[in-house]
């Protein structure tokens, strides 16, 4: 990145002044693109998805393609010093997708091109999504469909266009290893904001991200990657938390090293042993498959359903999907601390079978709100019950519901939040758990597979006025 | 890592004197391990071989315990422009072992505990190996034998112990997604070394890798990783060539920076899409399973045998097991060259089906000497017949045999090349090939997944004298 660029970038930052669109505008906007459209999306027998059968040998659920993704079935085996072992079906997408931000400098603030769009799992239709959102088998047009917009600035970029290139991890309790092309470029070329498309700042983005269900989550993967420079010399003056964001942002040594981190991790990667293998769906021990989902007979965890989409638009779109429910909503709460001077975050090593690489750095609490409550004493996720019940004293910096994305789960919300603790208040902390500063975790970010989706969401809702 | 134990670790790279052993000593020690020990490997009938046996059900070669390790088949989809299908044979291990080094400072300079060690697929029966190599199998006791000597270090060791504790790869055309933690301790507690050990210094280890087959590969994959700091004040005086790798570790901006090379993986994972599953063997297409081997009709690449293992040593030891033999010796050749004044290296992102990500980085040539000559012409791989012939001006600075790790593959030999070109010479670098400094590639060590093992054992052997 350019000075230039960097210094474009941080006033993007702390900005939300936009003389393209004011934040107003852009609510306004949202607004009235879900008022427009006609959206009906109809939960339908499996039988009738057009364009999806289950495979005669295996009883997956596919694409007649044989591409874009499929339920399948998966075997899991996790050992540390007890044994575990279960079956599920997953979402099985062998391919790595574009999830892609165009970004410009307009009179020396960077602005990021976003776009309104309708996806038909999420709960209010339209959200704020990267310039090009696109699997393999969308830009191939393996659905025949049109090529997506923007698509050729990133298949024909140049090295140093790209602010940041990341492969990050989905879901991966919901996913089998699936992976994402996070980019963000500058392209030397002009770029025109089309119909769907809008210009804004990163303080804007912050701001829209207060609000609940507004900014997908593919935008927010994208933007947790970006790294701010610490030189504060130049900066509007700042807000105590912002001020503690950047320094926080240049330590790279905290109550851990980086090697000490990825020591930890070594340690747990080899304790944690987890063998995965994938299975036919209609082999799954546990899960039934009816007319109409597939699901466990105690409706625990989540269940697959079909739907038909409808979309009115200015053209009208038509066709079927298999889509992933949870039985509850999810919370994800990330702790933040000033430990030895410095903000530091509490992230704990989470195992999850559809992991890249058995564990994963996850946020400090990470479940579904309904299952907790029916574990054992004494197994209820670490600091839920403490957190749950307003014993642990500090105050939410972060606190919005944010949707999953609405292309492969249905009305999936989690409450996203980052938890600011008292100073001095000492947590009782499991060793599969650590502090880190924000250096730390942005350069974990650089080398993929290290942190989960969960905490890259609370990532890129910090907001460092 | 304490300032003295760097300073420790210098010396000891820059050393060859050592009162407990000169080299001649341990080339002695070798030698005459090698006359004493009688061991015996012959080859049987997969019949006979006792504890171990082919699946009903899969076809699958595997020990009666259920772990240890399992030959199974692999169904292998790469594509790029073009679609590539195969199906093999491969070493199924999911498991992480400890491949690890006793270190200890003995009047300012580092030591290290190596063990002769007796692996049946050696070309000479006793290599150095790492103080502990042990697979989980070996150290939770499936086979019912005694406990690794040294295994409590590793096992209860503190944080400021370790000098290095990574996740690194096995051969990705051979293993499904293997990996071992290798992992060097300079423990508090005073450590003996016992019959079969002896303290050496890295210095030593160097002198010791210019001879073929003496220095194992587990020994090279762990010291691969070590990082040397660049201050040459109070450094004995320098080769040139050391210099310059003192220099180049130094340096982690080279011709590309590091996020640079990070972007480049990521569109190149993005456009090797690679899809690996497991199968049972006896489905394996183009293999076939006969009394005494698993091998291909047109006998390439390699085949699986199974061996009667007698070891007479101060007790009997017999034991049965399958290998894998190659059907050629390898060559791996890592160019070097000073480019804007600094050493680079000219690594190759390659595709190996075993990969645990789709794309590891690779020495310049790493191929087996028999294959490429049979490929049409322009499809040899790169950079292979030039060097061949002797056509590229420069010099090599490491050439030795060396062995794969004797455990597992029956006498298996690569060549292992260091090659300095000239200055000013340019090559016609493909563009999935990137110069890198050693302070690059050091931090992509660092991070796990990155360099595969062919590469790390040409970085172990670089010399710094």
């Amino acid at each position: 990145m350019t000075d230039a660029a960097r210094n474009a970038l941080v006033r993007s930052l702390l900005t939300e002044e936009n003389p393209f669109n004011s934040t107003g505008d852009v609510i306004d906007w949202i607004a009235n693109r879900n008022r427009e459209v006609g959206v009906s999306v109809e939960e339908i027998p499996f039988a009738a998805m057009k364009g999806w059968h289950f495979d005669g040998e295996t009883g997956n659920l596919v694409h007649d393609s044989g591409r874009f993704f499929s339920i399948i079935g998966l075997d899991v085996r996790a050992s540390t010093y007890t044994q575990l072992h279960w079956q599920q079906p997953v979402i099985n997408q062998p391919e790595v997708g574009y999830l892609g931000i165009v970004a410009k400098i307009f009179d020396g603030v960077m602005y990021f091109l976003l776009q309104a769009k309708i996806e038909p799992g999420n709960v209010n239709c339209v959200q704020l999504s990267p310039t090009l959102q696109a699997t393999r088998s969308n830009y191939t047009c393996v659905h025949k469909g049109r090529i997506p917009a923007y698509l050729d600035y990133f298949r024909k970029h140049s090295p140093h266009e790209v602010l940041l290139d990341q492969l990050q991890s989905e879901q991966g309790a919901r996913f089998y290893r699936k992976r994402n092309r996070n980019i963000i470029l500058l392209p030397d070329a002009k770029v025109t904001a089309t119909e769907d498309f809008r210009w804004l700042t990163l303080g804007q983005i912050h701001t829209l991200l207060r609000r609940d269900n507004m900014v997908n989550m593919d935008t927010r993967t994208v933007l947790s990657g970006l790294r701010f420079p610490a030189d504060e010399s130049g900066l509007p003056p700042l807000s105590d938390w912002g001020r503690e964001l950047f320094a926080s942002e240049a330590s790279m040594d905290g109550e851990s090293t980086v090697d000490g981190v990825l020591y930890w991790l070594s340690e747990l990667k080899t304790v944690y042993e987890l063998v995965v293998d994938k299975l036919p769906l209609r082999d799954v021990d546990g899960w039934m498959v009816t007319e109409r989902e597939i699901v466990r007979p105690d409706r625990r965890f989540f269940r697959v359903l079909g739907v038909d989409v409808t979309i009115e638009n200015r053209e009208v779109a038509n066709w079927c999907q298999p889509l992933v429910q949870p039985m509850q909503h999810g919370i994800s709460v990330l702790f933040a601390q000033r430990r030895r001077g410095v903000m530091h975050f509490l992230l704990q090593a989470k195992v999850e079978c559809g992991n890249f690489d058995v564990v994963e750095l996850a946020p400090t609490i990470q479940c579904q709100t309904g299952n907790w409550r029916l574990a054992p004493p004494g197994l209820a996720p670490a600091f839920l019950p403490e957190f749950d019940a307003g014993r642990i004293p500090g105050r939410m910096v972060v606190d919005a519901m944010q949707s999953e994305e609405g292309g492969r789960f249905y009305r999936e919300q989690n409450r996203n939040v980052v938890f600011l603790l008292d100073d001095g208040v000492e947590l009782d902390v499991p060793k599969n758990f650590k502090w880190l500063t924000l250096g730390q975790i942005k350069e974990f970010l650089r080398f993929n597979n290290y942190l989960n989706i969960q905490v890259r969401s609370l990532v890129a809702a910090l907001e460092y006025r």
